[in-house]
């Protein structure tokens, strides 16, 4: 805990200096408070201040002169935190076919040759796969049989039971013998739209979204009804209320926490109201929380999941942006639709891989998870400024980035109308993937912007590959 | 190899005794050759004879009486080898409900309470569970990164490369990167019948079938149109050339080799004449393999991949029946279809578990698998032997079963039309599972049949399981 206090302590610094650069109360070229009065406007000790400073100049946003102090770059720029201009509201219903160019940069997360900006995840280094590792073989030599066996359809009853636990403690409380263990959240999202859909249903959907949704609506045949996210909160409860007036809408589904990829934290009043919008129309809302673990404020989010008190929120997460992903350990509480989305596991993949089941189960069972979330959330949250600094820094004048509260992905705009899928290609061929707007939206409403992930140990490696990024945008603006 | 060969041997004259009373050469009570002539018309030692013939002894086929021999007991009658009247062809496409009572069934196989006659795998007792757990521990540990990592969508490559080489082997050869690593043989074909199939589309399937074909249709809303499996041989080619003459046929989805539940091993020449009959109507086949490796004979039955020259084959198959059945470990060579089974997989479940993956690749390359699958039919046969005896022996006159060339399941036709579903239901009031003929048809041809599994080590338990089935039967019979 006391690691946790210091580092929180030492950003919070960091933070403030920022904040006061970008309100103009401190100029480019000018001296930032000196270490000792910092300290004592803080309340922090000399040396948290010392190492928050470091840590700017690190970061370009100010030098050392010796024996004066720290001055703020003449050639730095401050990040901008605006987003899009929300997309039109309300589109209609469209056919989803973005598969081609989602493969083209799927195929580039695959590569191991290429700096993974492009990815929405944490990297495994981050995670505590040796521990994960040894619960493996502890769980599969105790137990050689068990380990061998088919588990039931809805998964391993230990790790439901852990599962439980931590949705009560969120404020969402869940039995066991009501949730699915599946491959992955992705399964758990494909059963929640099998249960409650058929093909040409309209469904409402966030825009940007992940793209997987978009995949998944077209893999189902159906039709996408997209409503803005708005900079850092997320969808608007009115927007939604609009369409499903005017449309026959048989389900809606929503990243509430984090938004992949704009990093939008639904507001947890705006989350009840969203339930309650969708509750009086009877139609339900798939929630996908695979992000909410990883806020970097006080508190976690709320779901959604907390405030349904019909059974009509179908909520979805896993354990793959967090802990374990090549484990595909993901689940399903899907309240009210458990018979149909049980029938829908049972003849799919009938029962989720056992080993992976049973070590995520003996993980949480020793109390692991959270202390690994806590230090997993200070330098994700650390490395998310970073980047976006580095942005803001090495791209062209006017670009806007976001600064999420949470999750492991920035939104990039790209000024001056760039397109962001050449960059895209640009990068590819020198080593970097990254993820170009136009896979968030039914139609090429992001052509001009970009996710990068900052789920990964800052580097010279990265700092080089944002950088480069920020050249090719150069080049796309001036040409 | 000696234990193999001896094995052999052994078993060979315990099937020449009961040809020859079957065949009416031995009557009951008569004395059966004495172990030297029988070792001489045979050409092996009298010890091998001699354990033939307390084998008989111990099944209740034979008796010792002192300083006189081997005589065929009073009681004894022999099994039938024959099966269900063929089911009328061709039935006309129909929905697929079957849902409610496959539930029923299947809550059973999950509980340990009950002896496991109901399920269609070999018990983990006789699989290499240990082993599995060292290799796992020992690929988790050799580079817990990897472990962790997600794997790409196709599946790890070095599991895709034995495979490969298993079906180079087998004359279907497949090249690693059209392969897809699925989560057991059941996410194959769903992947296989969504690859090539919509709602409503017409599918041959063969009657009796597969339980887990039957949900699949069902989930997916396809129609199926069911041709009669005969008694040892599977479905006709003459009857699937009439069927897609009269129907518009989209797909066929068969398990070629040991079909379950009947048993039925399509010849060889069949094989080729099917996969040139959907051929010339471009419709694709669903070969299901999963038992394929478990064959009683001299040699593995060929696939209908084997015969495919249009790429209109999709072969899937698992490890789940022979090696690990929690692993949830299967692929699927999709044939000319691997963009849209691609497509699929990447979103519906992504990737399927990294450990289980790279472990059963481990055991592949270590050449472990084809010893085991050798370790494990020897005892499958005998114990497939031992279980048909043992129903004839308990089961009211006039019961037939089948004499399966290889598998895990027997298929059992009670006499006098007693209902298995009652069997079923008075079976599990005293702890033993069994699948009810029902579950194995769109209509309700099958109620008065059982599938039984011999994969499981012959016991007491087992044997008492069989007697009391036997005794409901009885029962049943004279209701």
């Amino acid at each position: 805990m006391g690691a946790d206090g210091d580092l929180y302590r030492y950003e919070a610094v960091e933070r403030h200096v920022l904040d006061m650069i970008k309100a103009g109360e401190i100029g480019r070229g000018a001296r930032i408070p000196s270490l000792r009065s910092m300290g004592s406007r803080l309340g922090v000790s000399i040396s948290t201040v010392n190492q928050a400073y470091m840590e700017l100049e690190r970061r370009g946003v100010v030098e050392a002169r010796p024996k004066s102090g720290f001055y703020v770059r003449d050639d730095y720029r401050s990040a901008s935190c605006s987003v899009p201009e929300p997309a039109k509201c309300c589109g209609e219903p469209v056919d989803v076919n973005r598969t081609a160019l989602i493969h083209q940069v799927l195929g580039t997360f695959a590569r191991t040759d290429l700096a993974p900006l492009g990815v929405a995840q944490v990297q495994e280094e981050m995670l505590p796969v040796k521990t994960l590792g040894r619960l493996m073989s502890r769980v599969v030599s105790r137990d050689p049989l068990a380990a061998t066996r088919y588990e039931v359809v809805s998964g391993d009853e230990g790790l439901r039971r852990q599962i439980a636990l931590r949705m009560a403690a969120l404020g969402a409380p869940a039995r066991p013998e009501r949730m699915i263990i599946t491959v992955g959240a992705m399964e758990a999202l494909y059963i929640a739209l099998r249960s409650v859909t058929r093909p040409g249903d309209n469904v409402v959907i966030a825009s940007p979204s992940y793209y997987c949704f978009l995949q998944l609506l077209e893999n189902i045949g159906l039709r996408a009804i997209e409503i803005p996210s708005r900079p850092g909160v997320g969808v608007d409860p009115d927007d939604l209320e609009r369409v499903v007036a005017k449309f026959n809408v048989k389900a809606c589904i929503l990243n509430t926490n984090f938004n992949n990829p704009d990093g939008a934290l639904i507001p947890d009043e705006n989350k009840e109201k969203i339930v309650g919008i969708l509750a009086r129309k009877g139609a339900p809302l798939i929630e996908d929380d695979v992000y909410g673990d990883l806020w970097f404020g006080r508190l976690r989010p709320k779901t959604c999941k907390t405030f349904d008190k019909k059974g009509l929120v179908m909520y979805c997460s896993s354990f793959s942006k967090t802990l374990c992903p090549g484990y595909r350990v993901g689940w399903i509480e899907p309240g009210a639709f458990f018979r149909e989305a049980f029938e829908i596991k049972a003849t799919t993949t009938v029962a989720s891989s056992t080993p992976a089941q049973l070590t995520v189960a003996e993980y949480l069972r020793e109390d692991r998870y959270d202390r690994h979330l806590r230090t997993l959330r200070s330098p994700l949250s650390r490395q998310a400024g970073m980047m976006a600094e580095e942005v803001v820094r090495y791209f062209p004048d006017g670009v806007r980035v976001t600064r999420p509260a949470g999750g492991v992905v920035l939104w990039v705009k790209l000024p001056g109308g760039a397109d962001a899928g050449a960059l895209f290609y640009e990068a590819r061929k020198n080593g970097v993937s990254v993820a170009p707007g136009n896979i968030f939206s039914t139609r090429d409403r992001y052509g001009n912007f970009l996710r990068l992930c900052f789920g990964l140990p800052w580097s010279e490696d990265v700092e080089d590959a944002v950088k480069m990024l920020g050249d090719i945008a150069w080049r796309l603006v001036g040409a």
